[in-house]
């Protein structure tokens, strides 16, 4: 499973590039001491801090915790927030924090709000502004 | 060697979070098809992409190709370049590209520029556009 959630996480950097935007992959996220995202993308003019999941379906529930992090890190940084969700036979989704649905313990994504979640071409480009 | 980098490379990134930057270690620099530095640093106004260095002494060589793909990256992003450089019993000293001297296959950090690099507080403040 490590090696397939690194193949996707891989291509997902790799749309990045091939949209005008840097990305990486972050070492060691959720090790460190301080709060660090798993990807980080930029293209000058909008940086984006990531966090990846992959489900086999959904729902995808997300601690309050692991959200409250990257949510810091993206102030400190100066960057947007937000929850990169792959589902098998589906594009890579993208959802902001407000697009979430709060749980008694922290978020998630279910049938309600996965249709919100916004594609790569939305977020990369200047339309996003437009929608949220 | 590496676990001696690493912490030094630990160090400087909890530097720079004392200093009100989010600081981030990235993956695999050098194994990506893509390039990317070895750090990168921001605090909402200011984005640094690093390449990390440490030798025991004077002086330091850097190939044209390592300096080109940190340019390449930091233009993409959306973020200024520098050379983080350490050597025993000195504070790290960064070095924009213009303070490197140029050599036949690339450049270096010797005993004539060495004493030009940047302290952490210069580049994580407002006084290195002053200076540059």
């Amino acid at each position: 499973m490590k090696g397939k959630g690194t193949r996707f996480e891989r291509d997902l950097i790799n749309q990045f590039w091939k949209r005008g935007f840097a990305a990486v992959r972050i070492a060691g996220s959720g090790v460190m001491p301080h709060p660090s995202p798993d990807i980080i993308a930029a293209n000058g003019k909008r940086f984006l801090a990531i966090e990846v999941k992959m489900r086999s379906k959904l729902p995808l529930y997300l601690s309050e915790d692991e959200l409250k992090q990257l949510q810091e890190f993206a102030e400190i940084f100066g960057a947007q927030a937000f929850v990169a969700f792959k589902i098998p036979r589906q594009d890579w989704k993208f959802f902001t924090l407000d697009l979430l649905i709060r749980t008694k313990k922290g978020y998630k994504i279910d049938g309600e709000n996965y249709p919100f979640g916004l594609s790569i071409e939305e977020i990369t480009s200047g339309t996003i502004q437009a929608r949220l």
